[in-house]
């Protein structure tokens, strides 16, 4: 029988959202333990993730309650950290390729969304990068992507990088969420409809309707979360 | 025959280093470009890496001059992407640890220097970090490390990630190179040198002494080189 795996997050987190598509990839049963989006109880900072922050597992040992972790089980913090250790537990599968100039395209890509996608993603929510520095973004993004199917062809870490907060991008822009001017999400998206960015626009859908996406991915709900996250709210 | 490999990056730098302890972990032949510490040649930018940044390296293709890379090569950036794929073109190794628990550990090294590591090494350099900030930043590494051997037991990558940085740490304080207050650095070294840091002190002359850092790591050199670097003088 597999080990017992507890994730500990929230569903809005784009972090969190990276290991759920994860283990939805792999097939793996696991427990989803939800935390309070503010100060993390205690136990949790104590028993699981001395930072606090989320998402964390636990992995293995006697099966408890969420809230009291055994101290025989295993800790690990670091959402690419968790989806490659799961992806490990499973080596059928394409999230790791075989291939070493695949794989090594694979974290050139995580590298790349870790690095300037944050901070243009974060930047442009913040109010403190232009429409044309994100689209700038968009397009060296877009022409990493293999010409066809995912990142680097088939769906890789990758991708499970990039889709929580592509996915995200795009509903925070359609709703005019963030601290940049009212409109400017809808000159995004119009800039990012034109034929030039087609390739990274297939990419997108590609993504949406992708099994392991598709059933962790809750638009509405995502929008209810982000619509209140105090810190991107317009003064 | 093994595809060609050239390395371009400078000495001094320890993001170079890790490449080079890698290449030497795995025994591979590679041909070693140095380029200038200031502006880069107009061919790096345009064949090898847009960006500027170093190190890179060519893979594959026919053997060129250097400054003329070919376009059938592979470029491939970026210290840790370089190193794991070399470490990926020789499975033999320990460079990536084969059990998924480990090699999550692996990679929490990895994220751990990266992260709150980078930001003391160079914060103590910068003056903005204090002698206290540092110490609690090596006493956290030290909780970490296996009790025995490198940072997982056996040598991996998380050791190809740190010790470039623990080397010149070291070589730095000793020299009291950077924008700290003179004296600092040996106030630095003799907390080190207190019981309590016996697992980091050991773990540091451990690396020092490995075949492969070694074998890469000029002390002399790089402190010529650190002594002059203009971003990290006192005024």
């Amino acid at each position: 029988m597999p080990e017992q795996i507890t994730l500990y997050g929230r569903n809005e987190s784009p972090y969190n959202h990276r290991v759920a598509i994860t283990l939805a990839e792999v097939g793996a049963k696991y427990t989803m333990y939800i935390l309070p989006a503010g100060d993390k109880p205690a136990w949790y900072t104590e028993k699981v993730n001395p930072t606090g922050k989320i998402p964390s597992i636990s992995y293995g040992g006697p099966a408890t309650d969420p809230a009291s972790p055994s101290p025989e089980s295993r800790k690990i913090p670091e959402s690419l950290v968790i989806a490659e250790f799961i992806a490990d537990l499973h080596p059928g599968t394409t999230l790791v390729p075989a291939d070493p100039l695949k794989k090594a395209d694979m974290r050139l890509f995580i590298t790349l969304w870790d690095g300037k996608g944050m901070e243009h993603f974060r930047g442009f929510l913040f109010g403190a990068v232009t429409i044309e520095a994100y689209l700038a973004f968009f397009e060296e993004l877009q022409a990493r992507l293999s010409p066809t199917g995912f990142a680097v062809g088939e769906f890789s870490l990758a991708d499970v990088a990039m889709a929580p907060f592509l996915l995200r991008s795009e509903m925070a822009l359609k709703n005019e969420i963030g601290k940049y001017a009212v409109g400017d999400g809808k000159k995004v998206l119009d800039a990012l409809a034109e034929p030039k960015f087609a390739r990274i626009r297939k990419y997108t859908e590609d993504l949406k309707e992708w099994p392991s996406v598709k059933k962790t991915y809750d638009e509405a709900a995502s929008y209810e979360a982000w619509a209140n996250l105090p810190y991107i709210q317009r003064a």
